[in-house]
């Protein structure tokens, strides 16, 4: 096990009704002007709208709102929402919805407290110490941004997606009512799943020795959110299965999983690639590459492969032919994206062959003229395996 | 899955070296003026003090120490360190040592900030808001007080052992080395498993249903602990093995594992009455009472028994004769206790048998006239079944 620091200080209000309970947490937390952040249509469709509205009113919390983030959020209208939060004075974000919408509040977050333009934070890396504190009430279960303290931004003019953590945009409480999930299109469930599970698997796929507790506490959770995935596929309106995968997401994300542990994060960044350019969903990218980044990298390190196969997968064979045991535990994953709907191919994805190479070199900073930066932790990729990975996948 | 709200605020800072960012962490706090709390000469002998005297100062931070405390935290000591912080200004507490140093810090971060006797906020469970901040040096994995927001002190005159739970007493950071458990006495690295294991079985246990994922969490923390703790009872310098243990203690009570579940907590409540008593060391009780408990109310949750028999402790059977199953599990509960040199009967821990009416009595609350409190949440005890469930331990 290495030294690690551990830090989630986000509460969680989880349950039927918890949605109410809104203004009385953002008084507890001292807001006085709130931005109410959110996507499209669906919050108020669902009443979630009204209701949010309804309890900011009840506890005298005056509000802002900004709608119209979309997935992979967007760095305009992140710049809208700063220059907004500026001239109403806000002092307390309240995003209400999944991991884009929490994301952009972040990153709004971040740039009202920015002495310049926020991006210039995502692309240098640069520590922030202060950042407006953020809310969550979470409709989709997916990106674990509601316990965590990154975030994801999309450039749209340099085709870029850059990612940014720092513990000051953790948010202050997050609510998550699984009744909320019911009405989500199967494609964002399934994309959800996806994303929660790479995830465990970007923690859990390592080197480091001696992490019995953390790999045991990643393959439960694998394990539920798998099964309850499935579930939710079936009948959305499962509350219990959906307790699982929501509060499941959360600790997917949250930290926990990952203590002690050189993680590896290689799937993501290679999915990041897609997204810049293509605009994929996020969980469908990485149930494509993750995969065929398996087959490519599980000769490294051959026993936690097999302990993926048997623990995660119930794959059950002989020992003495460990590769037959790890491709079977592939083979089962690619069985359950399909069977969750995912997509298997780039191809589905509407990603061009000519695109690779490019979107390699992006990956690995090469592109860009710079130093290159291998990918990964468990195997460290140079452009040219990232680009064997998106051919394998293609 | 029940409606719950999850919040663990405390930093872990954890591995080798770590103790040497104490200063720096109080600097971070903001503390001006610490009371460096801890026991007796271990912290000495070990260099852990000086190494901590030396942090501070390089920190430029002002402190005057309390030592002293035993196990079973005397309330005597806590009134001691609430005159000494308010007599010295201080405004922060450095707790180091294991759960009782922990807990001692916490009842007087409590006190100091109460207006009247710290006695009434353990006996009438006072709501505080405010509470002097805490931070722990932990060199005892056990209790798992160094993430969680609950105390326990022991009132010596009235032979009474309380507990009391606050989010305002959470760590705001907890600093863990491995490398100062090497130097435990046996039978305190076997009580603190024991302690660490209840701690799981207290929420384990349960009627609640639809609660895979925490059920998996704590089945898998279980056993990683258990197999762990055998390796450093044998050798306690296994570096690796210790890290296992000693963050399983923390995940074991920080919370996580209890989410969204209606929890026990009896054998805790019946602990209590023998350490308040007898002075016996917390987990060699929990050691001679969860065996018995669990033989007294199996019938109440086949299943969760069944569960429990094959999940954690192993047992591969017939599941149509699920009694024999969960019999087996009991058996390989009690054969793992006595490995690690845990007693099994309450004669080995001194106490006589005359004293268990009195104690199951006090458990309930009927000995000081009150309207009777049952124990347990899996199945409510009366005081004649807490009665039963000692005179099956005896």
């Amino acid at each position: 096990m290495v030294n690690f620091t551990f830090y989630a200080p986000t509460e969680i209000v989880f349950g039927r009704d918890t949605q109410k309970k809104v203004g009385v947490l953002l008084l507890k937390s001292h807001a006085k002007k709130v931005l109410f952040h959110y996507g499209g249509a669906s919050i108020k469709k669902s009443g979630l709208y009204d209701q949010i509205a309804a309890s900011l009113k009840a506890s005298d919390i005056d509000f802002v709102e900004l709608g119209g983030v979309k997935p992979n959020p967007r760095l305009s209208l992140v710049r809208e929402g700063i220059a907004l939060c500026r001239k109403e004075k806000v002092d307390f974000i309240l995003a209400v919805g999944g991991g884009s919408v929490i994301d952009s509040a972040k990153a709004i977050a971040v740039g009202v407290c920015y002495d310049g333009d926020v991006w210039e934070v995502y692309e240098q890396h640069k520590p922030v110490e202060k950042a407006l504190p953020v809310a969550t009430v979470l409709t989709i279960p997916a990106a674990g941004s509601e316990m965590s303290g990154d975030s994801v931004v999309t450039n749209e003019e340099k085709q870029m997606k850059l990612g940014y953590g720092a513990p000051a945009i953790r948010p202050v409480f997050s609510i998550m009512n699984p009744e909320f999930f019911f009405t989500l299109p199967k494609n964002q469930i399934a994309n959800g799943a996806a994303d929660m599970m790479s995830h465990i698997f970007e923690r859990y796929f390592t080197n480091t020795t001696s992490v019995e507790l953390t790999d045991q506490l990643c393959e439960a959770t694998l394990r539920v959110i798998m099964k309850n995935a499935l579930l939710v596929i079936q009948d959305p309106s499962n509350y219990d299965a959906w307790c699982e995968v929501g509060f499941g997401g959360t600790v997917a994300h949250n930290g926990i999983l990952g203590v002690g542990r050189v993680q590896d994060w290689a799937c993501h960044g290679m999915e990041h690639e897609l997204s810049a350019i293509y605009d994929v969903a996020h969980g469908a990218g990485l149930a494509v590459l993750t995969p065929a980044w398996m087959e490519y990298v599980y000769k490294e390190n051959i026993p936690m492969f097999v302990q993926f196969a048997v623990n995660v997968m119930g794959v059950k064979g002989s020992y003495r032919e460990p590769e037959s045991i790890i491709k079977e535990g592939i083979a089962r994953l690619r069985e359950f994206f399909r069977k969750m709907g995912l997509p298997a191919r780039l191809a589905e994805l509407g990603i061009e062959e000519d695109k690779l190479e490019l979107m390699a070199k992006k990956a690995t900073g090469v592109a860009y003229g710079e130093t290159e930066s291998p990918l990964g932790g468990l195997k460290k990729l140079q452009w040219q395996d990232v680009l064997a990975i998106y051919k394998l996948a293609k």
